[in-house]
C-alpha cells in the first residue's frame, strides 16, 4: 500500500450496510475527529441541490465540527421534505454514538437520483461503523472505498509539510466517475489535516483551491446535485488549536490544500466513466483568466473532440471549431494549437504535420496535452477532461436498468 | 418516389466529382434558378467561419442569385486565404458556365475541417454538373444525396400553397447528422420557392423561421464552422416578381417556409449519427422563452439524459438536475416533469410511477417526449434532440482516420 500522510486526530471507517445489493461493496463511511475540527465546504451552483448538500450548506463554516457520514449509491436528491429528514436523521444517528450534537457533523451522499434512503439499513450501518472507526491505512481505505460509484480505483492524495517547526499533514480522498461539471460534480472530496487553521480561512481557501482544481474538470459538463467539498482542519498536530496559523505558514497550507485537490481532480478526470485518455487542456493569451476558462470547458465538453481523441484522431478542426463558439471574441489568426509537441495550427493556418506520429502520441500516451495559444492578452487557465467512449455509453444507459 | 412540390424556374444537379474516394458516394450539388431570385441567409455564429460562410457573408441579402454551388466531404473551414479563394472560384466556375456574375452565385461545404479542395476536381464537377441540371424530382434527388456527410437517408420537405389566387411551392433539402448545436449546425438547408417575395422580407423571415426550428435542435452541443440555411425566391410561379408578396399573403408564407424548416430540423435531430431515439422537449412556464430555452437546450445537451434514453431507463433525475445547471433560477416545487404520459415528478416531489411502463414507452417509441412544467410565467420552448449512442462513439472516433 502506498505511504499516506494521515493527519493525526481524525478516524475512518468503512462498510456495506444494505444500500447496495453486492454485500462485497462498501457503501457507508464515517470520518471523525476526535477534537472539534474547524470546517468549510463548496457545493454545488446547480439550482437542484441534494438534501445532505443543504444541510451542509445550513452548517458550514463552523469551528465545532466532529465527522462526516457519507454513503454511496443512493444520491438523496430529488426527494422532498423525507430527504432533508433522513439526511438530518444520518448525523444524529451518528452524533449519538460519538457523543456530539447533530450539528456538529456533516452529511453526504452519492448515487442514484430521486430514491428515498433505505433508512433502517443506514442507521444500523452508522451504528457499525462507529464501532470499526480506526486511525489506520486500513480503515482509510475503507473510506475511499466506500465513498466509490463507477469510480474504479480509490483517489487519494496526501501532504506532509512543516508549519511553525512542526510536520502537519493535508489528507485527501475523492469519488467522481461521471455527473462531472465544473461547479462541481458528483464529486465528493473529503480534506482532512491536522493543522490549526481558522473556519474562515478554511473557508477562503477552500473556495480558491476548488476555483483552481475541482472547478477546471469536466466529464460531460453535467453538473450534479450533490458536489461536495469539505476542508476539515483540527490543530490535533500542532497541539493548540486556539491559536490557527496566520501569514506565510497559512499560504504554504492553502498550497499544500490545492495541490491535494488539484491531485484528486485530476484522479477524477483519468478515472472518468470509460475514459481511456487524461485530456489537459492549456489556453493562454486571452483577454483574462474567465475567458481561457470558457474556451478551455468549450474544447472540454466537445463530444467530438473527446471521441476525436478516444480515436487517437489529430482532428485539430474539432478543438479549433469548439473554442470558436465558446463565446469568446477572437480571429482565426489569434490561435494557434498544439497537440503535445506538434505544431498543428499556426496563426490561423494550419500546419503541415505527420499525421501518423500525432495518432501514435494520442494512442501510446495515456495522458494527452492539448495547448492553444492566442494573441489577446495574459488570461490561462488549465483544465482536465477525459475521452468520450462506447464504454461511457454502455454504463450509462444500463447504469439503473 | 415521395411526391415532392419542386419550386418552378428551379433546377438542379448532384454528382460524383472527386472529393471522397467512393465514386458511389455523390458530393458535389447545383441549384440554379432560371431568372434572378430574391435571397437570404442565416449562417453560424461561431468565431471561426468556414470561407463558404463568409463568401455567402458578402453577398446576401441579394435580389440577384442564380444559385448555389455545394460540396460535400471537405468544409473548406480553417483553410486561410486559399480556403477563401477556393470558395470564390467555385462560384466564378459556375458562373462562367451559366452566363452570370461569380457574384451572383452563393457557395456552400461541408465536411472535414482543415484541409484544402481539390480543386481541379471541383472545377471539372462544376462543369458537369452544369449539363445535368433539371427540375425533375430525379435531379432533386441527386442534390439531396450529394449533400450529405454522415446522415444516413435524405431529408427533403416541402409544401404547396395558394398566394394571391396563385399556387406557389416552397422546397426545402437539408443535410445534418453531427456537428449540430443551435446556431446553427454542420446542417446545411436550402429553401427554394417560386414566390414573388423581396429580399428584404425574405431576410427577416429567415432569421425568424431558423430560430424556431434549426436554433431549437442539438445533437452534442457543437456548433459547427459551417452551418448555413439559404432561403430562395425567384417568383416564378407569379409571373411578375416585380411585384412581392405582402401583408397576409407573405405571413402564410413565412409560416410554410417555416413548416418547411422545422420538418428539415426534426429530420436532422432523428437522424443524427447513431441515433435511435429523436426526443422532443417541451418547456412551459418559466419568466420567458428565453429562459425556457436554456432549460430545454441545457437538458437536451446532456449526455446522462441521452444515454438513459437510449438505455430506456426514465432516470427523471437526469432530467431535473439537467434543468438545475441550466442557469435559470427556479425551486424544485415550481416543476413538474412527464415522459410521455406519465407524470413521474410533480412540484418537486417524485411520483409513484411504474417503471416497466416507462421503459416500455422508452423501448417502443422512437420518438419520444419529455415536458416539464414550471409554474414561473409564460416563457415556453420546443426543443428537439436524440439519443447518445455506442454508435455515435464509434462513427466519431473513427471519422477521418
Amino acid at each position: 500500500m502506498t505511504t499516506w500522510h494521515l493527519a493525526k486526530g481524525f478516524r475512518f471507517a468503512g462498510l456495506h450496510c444494505g444500500i447496495r445489493p453486492d454485500p462485497n461493496r462498501r457503501d457507508l463511511a464515517l470520518i471523525v475527529s476526535d477534537v472539534p475540527a474547524a470546517a468549510a465546504g463548496v457545493f454545488t451552483r446547480n439550482r437542484v441541490r441534494a438534501a445532505p448538500v443543504r444541510v451542509c450548506q445550513e452548517r458550514l463554516p463552523s469551528s465545532e465540527v466532529r465527522g462526516v457520514v457519507i454513503c454511496s449509491g443512493n444520491a438523496n436528491a430529488c426527494t422532498g421534505p423525507r430527504g432533508l429528514d433522513d439526511a438530518r436523521t444520518m448525523t444524529a444517528v451518528a452524533a449519538q454514538c460519538l457523543g456530539c450534537r447533530p450539528e456538529q457533523l456533516l452529511v453526504c451522499s452519492t448515487g442514484v437520483i430521486g430514491r428515498h434512503l433505505p433508512m433502517p439499513q443506514i442507521e444500523s450501518g452508522i451504528r457499525a461503523a462507529v464501532t470499526l472507526l480506526a486511525d489506520t491505512p486500513l480503515a482509510f481505505d475503507s473510506l475511499a472505498r466506500a465513498i466509490l460509484t463507477t469510480d474504479t480505483r480509490i483517489k487519494v492524495a496526501t501532504r506532509e509539510i512543516e508549519l511553525e517547526g512542526v510536520m502537519v499533514r493535508v489528507t485527501g480522498v475523492a469519488k467522481g466517475a461521471a455527473m462531472i461539471g465544473p461547479n462541481m460534480a458528483t464529486m465528493l472530496a473529503f480534506v482532512c489535516s491536522d493543522a490549526a487553521v481558522s473556519a474562515a480561512d478554511l473557508a477562503t481557501l477552500v473556495r480558491r483551491a476548488a476555483e483552481q482544481t475541482f472547478n477546471c474538470i469536466s466529464v460531460e459538463g453535467h453538473t450534479s446535485t450533490n458536489d461536495t467539498l469539505l476542508l476539515l482542519a483540527n490543530g490535533a498536530s500542532q497541539g493548540n488549536r486556539a491559536i490557527p496559523v496566520q501569514g506565510e505558514p497559512l499560504a504554504r497550507f492553502s498550497s499544500a490544500v490545492t495541490d491535494v485537490c488539484g491531485e484528486l481532480a485530476r484522479d477524477i478526470a483519468a478515472d472518468a466513466e470509460g475514459a481511456t485518455h487524461l485530456i489537459t487542456i492549456e489556453v493562454e493569451g486571452l483577454r483574462d483568466d474567465r475567458e481561457a476558462y470558457r474556451v478551455a470547458k468549450t474544447i472540454a465538453e466537445s463530444a467530438l473532440v473527446k471521441t476525436a481523441i478516444h480515436g487517437a484522431d489529430p482532428n485539430w478542426g474539432r478543438i479549433v471549431s469548439a473554442a470558436g463558439y465558446a463565446g469568446v471574441e477572437f480571429e482565426e489568426e489569434h490561435l494557434s494549437l498544439w497537440l503535445g509537441d506538434l505544431l498543428l495550427y499556426h496563426a490561423g493556418v494550419p500546419q503541415p504535420f505527420d499525421a501518423a506520429t500525432a495518432s501514435a502520441y494520442l494512442k501510446r500516451e495515456r495522458h494527452v496535452h492539448l495547448r492553444l495559444r492566442f494573441t489577446l492578452g495574459p488570461g490561462r487557465c488549465t483544465f482536465w477532461t477525459c475521452d468520450l467512449t462506447q464504454e461511457y455509453i454502455r454504463l450509462n444507459a444500463e447504469y439503473t436498468t
